[in-house]
């Protein structure tokens, strides 16, 4: 027995804590409601599944995988959350909330990702090869996020909460919307941005202005406005009820 | 001790479990599967956490946090409903099936609020002050729905399934869609409304009817119509697979 | 005494048994990480959630309706699925992941239905009659879709991922979106179609086409084309940001 087959089990112990510590102060920057450095490593339950799958995924790498899978399903009894233990998880992973987290067996996840509860890294093929996202560095997945098969979301791009995404995005790329519609942001973030909340509505805002253009061009072709036959685009960002029937 | 010292813990218990009452009560008036008192109270989680929630905001208002946020992550492992213990929640709350509710340190509730399974009330700006929302009386809030940032959803509103609300409604909104889109209603409702599936079709029942004003349009301007190269108003409500490849 | 009664319940059981075997086989035929008949009898959820409806199934119809609901309740704890007891399951059902299903008391579920986690099978009305939907024969529902109301999906549907179905819809449809826009496919599949992540963008597609053609009835009518004003159709499936404020 070399030195080094003795002293390995240590060195891979002493890694597993210190990666504790980063999980730690990863919540802490990106959670105003954490408190203390022992609070959250008691109440979050996005650090228990990482921790788990940490061990999960080295018993699947060494082919000890019926156990892998076992406790890969307490962790979601305990948790809440899904990991399957052949995925590849990144430093600074962090789950928030993470009620209904599932993440397949192919999906591979870079560097100081935050994903919110509900999101979905899946996949649907029945090939049992490379199913699951590739997840670039700095990716903000907001809540109930669906992101499915083997597609790549590039570094720094955020995902609107509930959004579908079912193509590969480019870098910095925002994603809104049933399934997914794709901006290019017109400026990079510096920083780690969770302002999921800042969704363009891509969709609304476009056929507003379609509304308004083909409102003109009647009155040009007819040569006479039409105020009350059409929907119209909204005056104070309400549509109106009645159109709807509701 | 005062006379008053002495009996305030009683009139807070006595409080609580006429609170309690009224709880089991909301649940009867508004799940038409509640069969007896009993009944309720022993098989709704929605009921449970909001107990729990009591005892921690309790808690969390005389500063014992710690123990606070300990209580609401056991509620969250036995209900799936996660309440931070500062959120500020009115009378008549009903929380139905709730598997995947979170509900966020600022956010306030009035009174009579619905809300279903999987509902968020989140926060994501990095400031600590008031980041989540605030809901009207009697709002009632679909299955999926994420409702966040500091906005304020208006008295008698009703957000549709999987709906994501970033921007503040008026009251008596109905809000669809990804990011949702408001509609205001053409008459106000005089009781609580579960009805969150009566979904206006906002965006696709504009686009039909422009779809149609253009065709028309360009039958003018071009002297001819063009039936086969475009994308049609479906006739019977289903669009046709070809055009979109599937 | 009759044979009959004698034998029955030993009948009922043989049965039990025999369909577990089925629901064994169709999970391993539609999920591609199961490994086992042991390993997928262990750590799917969705199986344990099945087994234990048949028996508060079994309650129900024999007016144990109490212990039914708890059971149904601890099923929900373990699994984090819920179904009614009073819910119509057929055979070869798969439920997927399940963390966060919800299947109400009057739903009536086909053959070979998939579902993955997060779908509602919902009903909102007060009424206490038929209020959930009714799942035709191999139809596979997206992770987080809602379906909702007394309505029904017709046989070999397809269900994507976070949509919301308010509406009935025909055999062989594709539903998508927030509400759900209804396509007919164009040729049915002959197996069973995992395959919910190839959603047709109909919203998104008719809204790009409609841009160009009114961008070219602009150009007739005006005599010149306007590159500057409007929102463009996106030239390689990206919106610019500048337009929605990102």
């Amino acid at each position: 027995m070399t030195t080094d087959t003795f002293i390995q089990p240590f060195k891979s112990v002493a890694n597993y804590f210190s990666r504790i510590g980063r999980d730690v102060t990863s919540v802490i920057e990106r959670d105003p409601a954490a408190r203390s450095k022992l609070e959250v490593m008691l109440v979050y339950s996005g650090l228990h599944a990482i921790w788990i799958h940490r061990i999960t995924h080295w018993l699947w790498q060494r082919d000890i995988r019926f156990l892998a899978r076992w406790f890969s399903q307490a962790a979601r009894w305990l948790t809440g959350i899904e990991i399957h233990p052949g995925a590849t998880i990144g430093p600074g992973f962090f789950i928030d909330h993470g009620m209904g987290v599932v993440i397949g067996e192919t999906a591979e996840i870079g560097a100081d990702v935050t994903l919110y509860h509900g999101v979905t890294l899946g996949g649907t093929s029945l090939n049992k090869g490379k199913r699951h996202p590739t997840i670039g560095d700095r990716v903000v997945i907001g809540a109930g996020a669906k992101v499915l098969g083997a597609i790549e979301i590039g570094a720094d791009s955020r995902v609107g909460a509930n959004a579908v995404v079912v193509k590969s995005v480019p870098e910095n790329s925002v994603v809104v919307g049933v399934p997914g519609q794709n901006v290019r942001r017109s400026q990079p973030t510096p920083n780690i941005d969770l302002n999921h909340t800042s969704l363009p509505d891509i969709l609304g805002v476009t056929l507003k202005e379609l509304l308004q253009r083909v409102d003109e061009l009647e009155s040009r072709v007819e040569g006479h406005t039409d105020e009350h036959d059409h929907i119209h685009a909204p005056q104070d960002e309400s549509w109106v009820g009645a159109d709807f029937s509701i």
